[in-house]
């Protein structure tokens, strides 16, 4: 057994986490952190898992994370992250972390985007992006994983193949986002209270999304130029579920056929993209660890379509994934 | 045109106060408290307001308010209500409060229930219960009347006219109510974040919700001795819309044609309680100012049925109801 | 009083259009049809509407409908209108017509899109399209209106002052557009079945729907060449309410400051189109006749931003405005 | 591995079925039957299965799934599953059935409730109820169990130890559920079209709902007399869970304590009934096999809450729970 351990388990994607990995055969959780007073039991701040789990909610230091766990889990937000992940790696743990600090690799684009110095900038552009099925080998040697944005995984995965084959302009990609109220994170606010959220739509942060910069870095590693996205994250008055409608401009006359084969041949033998070729809805991948997309041609643009649950595949299923990439395990242990 | 205002404007029940107020012909909005600075927009709290009122959120004083508008509606919560109600009358302004302060009676039972003494105790048991359709005598000649608790309403109306039938047991009187999420208010927290109570349903404040002593006092009125309430108060996922199941005994065998029968009779010519025979859901009243009420004997005992607006029957309509009462106008004026 | 009968009154479309003449303070409704058997009130379709009105759903002749109305508003679906309007309009009554039939200019274009041959083709092209804001003095001479699909009015609002500003190319205009399920109408299916559509996203139709041509129709009055659309419909998990995120590439650099100046000075004056600076939510236009519509510059492209309400601004309040314009009435009568 | 079939494969309940056997270790799935032509993939039906299993829905004969399958899943309709199992049983396979057939002692008491003779009467009274936490013992040595019904289930767990205490009146029992909308099964129709039940809440079948006398016959094993039970059911706008709150008479006076005692008593060591302090909401349960219960005493009163998801414990997950029991499995087996 893999000893585990979950840094800020309070939240909604920890509770996905400790779902998923209650349920993984070679894992055994031994700790979960919060700042709470008393230690309560984990129970107590998440009452799905009432008599599923036997663990206390301690306030730990990150060396005694570090210690006690082979692989940690960092459900910190960012800054907090990359100020308590170099302690944990230096006490001898492998870390998946799901906040953005380790994403970009740029210390000056997080700066741009995130509004403070990043605290661990030499292991910016030296961390393993955790998209198992674009960059399996570098998961799989690295210490510290950078788990994806949800929507960033939501556009990258139909994105990829075609941004690989050349045949798309890059200065014109279209990412119209609809997410889920749990994608907002479990702080009460009034966008999310729920008679301001329930039976709405509403687009947020419009060009300014911090997932922005990460699609846009991990498109250019194939482009070779510096594509122009624009992204527009809306919210949905659903739980779960992103579904991610993109627009791209061929070079050439293309047809369904041809973008969906792009996209059946990159993700041939992948376990958890599923090229379709109807219409997926958010509901079909939602408590799974899948990312359905499917492709159109209309009039001369391509339309890609994908979905996944932004706590699994979006999260917590992601992080799973990437672990066991670091520990050799096959990737979808646990979650089938 | 009669001169209104509005204390505390900035939450659910205001807004919808606003809303209705714009429609009524005789009324002019001359004023919209709340404590924020500056005097922003009543839209800049209210954004389905932009363009349809020009009007500031002002921090008034009580006496302010009530010698601008004829009639005040206090929107504060309970305590803060009952502080500054008092000058709002010296003012000479009528006041109809949306608050619980001036419900009860006894401020022996309001000290219990609320948990601290009674700003103002001579008006309590002096102060009209503003539910017309049962106090409209009361209501016409008073210059305060209390607008009834939400729940309060939807049990009451159904139950009055069986208990001043004389046909039913009262020590066993079961209600079991559902709401809407706008009923806990704008304030957001934990219970009301989109993703905790999205796609779920729970009691809260089981045996301790302070609408009970409410329904039971009116109860007595008809009843001569304390009736016994048990009242559950459970959380929908849905904006608006009360449901309550009531159970009740009577003392001898009853059809389901009596029971419609006393109700019919009681709310003939009744514009706003409408007693079907079909099962009404809470969408058949939402955005109105109707009760539906209807009546089934199962094994022995009776169920009644309601469904009303929290927001409009079960506050703001009722409401601007009692000020129709209040100024000799119809009293669907505004609402049809 | 204006008399007036709905055609087909069984349906989401029709029981808003009650609601909204119930309040109307110069109409009186003197028919409601419908081919169900027996002539039940309007009331056993429409729960919502018991003791609100005295009409029974009756099976009419159209020369009979057009004998006892003035103005006739047709909630029949596309094909079935056509076939009928023609004898409406021959009894005399004027028309406003919710179907798609009356909305093409060209019988071609409509039996490619609609798959039928058009019965009335020589009224398409001299019929009013019922956006007043837009084509106001056709209608108020008109005996026919086309009332607008709900979603091309969410899309023409926002980009008629921008097509008609000459600042943009036409060949690339991307409209992704997310609606509630009641646009799908009242008829029981799979994909609007509860378990099926809830707590899910999906697109459907892509490429495909007939509101494209309508929207590209009405561009080409003021772009002079055919302009190229993209229009992704998307079912999202609520009652109500369309937004419209619409993709448009200037042909200079412009600033947000320039593009809500087009918008406001295309819509100063107008009381039903809000241009907001904030991002506008469905909720904030849902019961309303508003359509709030903003822009924002992201990477060189313009978004904008619609919302409104499908079976008001999208349908019967939209027709209400057409009937208020027909009969010289102001154009918000009813709808404030 | 053991094979099992499933018999009726399109539904929510043969879904949620599916997605815990495809998780079961013992299990091999052998067989989806259903009466569509062509033998299509259940991922045609079920989109998301997609790429999880490899299987065709089959039109087969009830002999040739029982020669299949050491265990058969009906997920039949009542009435056509009493027709089928006996020919299913004869071929040797052991049985869960889903439906109502098997749970009734009384071939008259069925008729009465179900509107017809029952087809396969000698079974009736001979048949385990599937609910392993009161009648393992039975269920261990079956060859055919019938599943609960959903809401039964939500009641007889919290009641069973109360009504075997001897402390309580049994002539007054009420059961106050809500559901959410997959109870109503996944054939389109009015009731559970999603803009009629979304933000509703409304009772159907009230003092018929055929759990009824489901529930009174469970109770009769431990009262020795025949209970009363009115049992409401309502709808609540979600896809799964139900509450039920149940209120029932003490015969002397009891605490909390003493009520939540008698819970605890009688499920420790039960895996899948967690007896909690707190008021639980479906959603702690939804996704899982567990029934969450509590207890309260309001003004002499006792009312129990109870939440279960009724697609997991209320249906597939009480099936595998069965199932389990069947082939001398740990009952949690596939399910934690």
């Amino acid at each position: 057994m893999i000893k585990v351990a979950i840094l800020g388990a309070t939240g909604y994607t920890a509770l996905e986490l400790l779902k998923i990995l209650l349920r993984h055969p070679e894992v055994e959780i031994v700790a979960a952190t919060s700042r709470q007073e008393g230690s309560p039991p984990v129970s107590s701040v998440h009452p799905s898992l009432f008599g599923r789990i036997d663990l206390a909610l301690e306030d730990l230091s990150p060396e005694e994370v570090g210690r006690r766990a082979a692989c940690v889990f960092s459900c910190l937000p960012h800054c907090a992250s990359a100020e308590i992940i170099p302690r944990v790696l230096a006490a001898g743990a492998k870390v998946v972390d799901f906040s953005a600090d380790y994403r970009l690799d740029d210390p000056a684009t997080y700066l741009e985007w995130y509004g403070h110095q990043h605290p661990d900038p030499s292991r910016l552009g030296q961390t393993a992006y955790g998209l198992p099925e674009l960059f399996r080998d570098q998961i799989r040697s690295a210490d510290l994983v950078a788990n994806p944005g949800c929507y960033s995984t939501s556009a990258i995965v139909p994105l990829a193949p075609l941004v690989k084959s050349g045949w798309f302009e890059l200065d014109d990609i279209i990412i119209d986002s609809k997410s889920g109220v749990s994608g907002a994170g479990r702080q009460p606010k009034m966008m999310t209270h729920f008679p301001e959220c329930n039976e709405s739509m509403s687009a947020y942060n419009v060009g300014r999304h911090r997932h922005t910069p990460e699609i846009e870095q991990v498109i250019a590693r194939w482009a070779g130029v510096a594509p122009r996205v624009i992204f527009t994250p809306q919210l949905a008055p659903m739980d779960r579920g992103i579904l991610s409608t993109i627009y791209i401009k061929p070079r050439r006359v293309v047809s369904d056929a041809e973008v969906l084969g792009l996209l059946r041949d990159a993700y041939a033998g992948e376990r958890f993209v599923r090229v379709v070729d109807h219409l997926p809805g958010t509901k079909d991948t939602v408590d799974t660890n899948f990312c359905d997309v499917t492709a159109r041609v209309v009039r001369g643009r391509v339309l890609l379509i994908s979905c996944l649950d932004n706590l699994v595949k979006g999260a917590a299923g992601a992080a799973v994934q990437n672990f066991n990439c670091l520990f050799g395990l096959p990737e979808s242990t646990g979650m089938l």
